[in-house]
């Protein structure tokens, strides 16, 4: 297996050497020209409209109403069951997607370059807190709010974005982990640090001052905004770390709702799928296990290098709101993912764990070795169409991927 | 000293009932009324010229200039040496001020309100790094941006915070303890979540867009912004606390460059002071422990409520800056301080320790008891006029002030 550890020792050079900018906001169908009418991106691996989730369902719905491809939700369900809709993973666009993940033609997409490799990846815009598309809202004021993201904050941040050269991702993400975020459950810090160098370009390149304010309240009003940034920049990555011959390299872990897939450096665009399991958690109140939906969404791509469940370390206080305890249960997780990865990343430290670098670069074999699944740290919806995110808790990647995974790479590689 | 330990909850009572807001940026003068023309506040307990240190001398030099009451710098000293200005602590008019703290009338302060008990405090607006009069620095680049931040960003931060009815301090530090600021010699999470939440105000309120992009670029560009509002945050949360008869508990520590004094609830204004000591730490390029100058600031004030070298385990980043150590070493200062507090602050916690609350309310008898001398964490300027910042480290107060403010307690309780 020495050919595998040399292919694997280059994937993690390619994932040091990323350098991910956050270059610019423009519409989907700009940024992906399979996007026309009546094609919709989802989150994880491929999956038809008869296996799917109630959330997912019910943010198709959404999103095709919010198209104009239907006059109203039942119009919109009708016609996506009817075989109307064609559906894609996100991740075949070079894009994510958090929870359901939808991406329309005209919704607008953060825009990450990897200036290393020049490749560019790309992520909706983070809508919020409560009822919103990603855990499967479609009513009025989730559809309002996408059209004031599409038409207000949009041009404003694309503008600000042009004007400022773009925001350097990679020492932004030093900073946040050293001020206790893990960039999937808790991003305040990245954030408001991101808003503060954002600030003064939104100013000067707002033609609106009532615009320009009422974009920074937006993002200041919304802890979680950073989210699709690193999402974007977990895309922007990992896609050159793609069909590295013989690499047992995770290159992305990604789920509908119904299905849990990875896929691997050395096996390219295949998909390894299982069920996807329950996130294990705390419930919102009024809220219980009952409610909730398996675990879903494309936002897995940031354990996949090294954050989220991975970086938990650096995280105490999200440690306890998604229920995994102390701040010394967190540090064991991140020491526990430490033993499937390949490597540490020198430019993303811990200060907690005295300035150890997040484990970087899951290898499928120290997976199945260790018995240890990937930890993700996700949010958690309701299992009904149009109600929401109920809680956030913890959930496994499903084993059985890997398995899978190792046999692909087996094969691949001509030794099964 | 059964009465002795009453009082003191008597004063933790009150300082965890504080309720600070930063609400305005006015003129010194208007906020002082004792702010005439030659007269000049500075941090620390009283000085005459003959015993001030090098750096303090600069900055008042520098400050006389910007006043305009001398031509320049030679004239200003010959005026400052001849007894032409009346020099008082800041804290003798509800204000501090950060290292050398030099207020003068056409300075703008940042006004903070403690609601609960209804009293003012000021400082001074932070000058960023380098060369600064806070460090003694007073050529031309100190005075103009001194003017810049009275005449550019004053107003446009005044009529922000005007607009957004005041900031609200205290939920704004648990977030800064949970994302590694301590608020003394670290703040850029503080900084960021103040500039996020005042970010929309400022474009409401600012007249000039450019105005509004300076304003926000500046304190988007200085970590350390934040600083100084905890001080005035420091010193409205503690002026409530003055005057409980019997009470061992600080209110102030704070020092001269020359002098070290702290001041007690049960001794009410009296200054007990020995000499300061050397920071211990670590120093820029070029710069050794031969440059620095002995301690200086009223930013002791942070110490005081909590935050700083008392709540260095939030804050690993910040350990190795003022090179006390790793995470572990942090864990242990915060620890060791709260064998001389009173009590914990309940909505002020450090998630590195499982989240319990920084120690508050120093007690001169648990610091002799113990012969734990409170730590801060400081900067470090050089010992010369008009040179700045050399270096960042702690600083231990000293054991004399605390053994004479016991003397003086037991003097006001008729027991000595």
């Amino acid at each position: 297996m020495h050919a595998v550890d040399e292919a694997n020792q280059e994937a993690l050079r390619r994932m040091l050497a990323a350098d991910p900018v956050l270059i610019d906001v423009i519409p989907a169908a700009q940024a992906i020209g399979a996007l026309k009418e009546n094609v919709l991106l989802h989150a994880g691996p491929p999956i038809a409209w008869e296996r799917m989730c109630g959330p997912l369902r019910g943010a198709i719905a959404g999103a095709i109403v919010f198209e104009g491809w239907a006059a109203d939700l039942d119009e919109a369900f009708t016609s996506a069951a009817a075989g109307a809709i064609a559906f894609h993973p996100n991740h075949h666009f070079d894009a994510v997607g958090p929870m359901t993940g939808i991406t329309t033609r005209s919704m607008p997409l953060l825009v990450v370059e990897n200036r290393t490799f020049g490749n560019r990846a790309y992520c909706t815009i983070n809508e919020g807190l409560g009822k919103v598309m990603r855990f499967g809202g479609n009513d009025a004021e989730v559809l309002t709010r996408l059209a004031w993201l599409r038409d207000g904050l949009a041009p404003v941040l694309a503008a600000a974005l042009r004007a400022a050269g773009g925001i350097g991702l990679k020492s932004l993400i030093a900073r946040g982990l050293s001020m206790g975020d893990e960039m999937h459950q808790r991003n305040v810090a990245c954030t408001s640090l991101l808003l503060r160098e954002l600030a003064p370009w939104l100013v000067r390149a707002g033609k609106d001052p009532d615009v320009v304010a009422q974009a920074m309240q937006f993002i200041a009003g919304n802890d979680q905004f950073f989210l699709n940034v690193a999402m974007a920049m977990g895309k922007a990555i990992m896609d050159p770390v793609r069909g590295i011959a013989g690499s047992s390299v995770v290159t992305a872990m990604s789920r509908n709702g119904t299905d849990f897939g990875i896929q691997v450096s050395g096996t390219g665009e295949r998909w390894f799928t299982a069920p996807v399991e329950m996130p294990e958690g705390l419930y919102f109140p009024s809220f219980s296990e009952k409610d909730a939906n398996p675990d879903m969404g494309d936002s897995t791509i940031v354990e996949t290098i090294g954050l989220g469940g991975f970086a938990m370390a650096a995280s105490p206080a999200v440690a306890g709101f998604v229920g995994a305890g102390s701040a010394a249960t967190a540090a064991a997780v991140t020491k526990a993912m430490s033993e499937i990865t390949v490597g540490e990343n020198p430019e993303w430290t811990i200060p907690a764990l005295d300035f150890a670098g997040v484990p970087t670069g899951i290898d499928i074999r120290l997976v199945l070795e260790t018995g240890l699944a990937p930890t993700i740290n996700t949010g958690i919806a309701h299992r009904e169409p149009g109600i929401g995110q109920v809680g956030a808790g913890v959930v496994k990647a499903p084993m059985a991927c890997f398995a899978q995974a190792l046999s692909g790479l087996a094969q691949a590689l001509g030794v099964a």
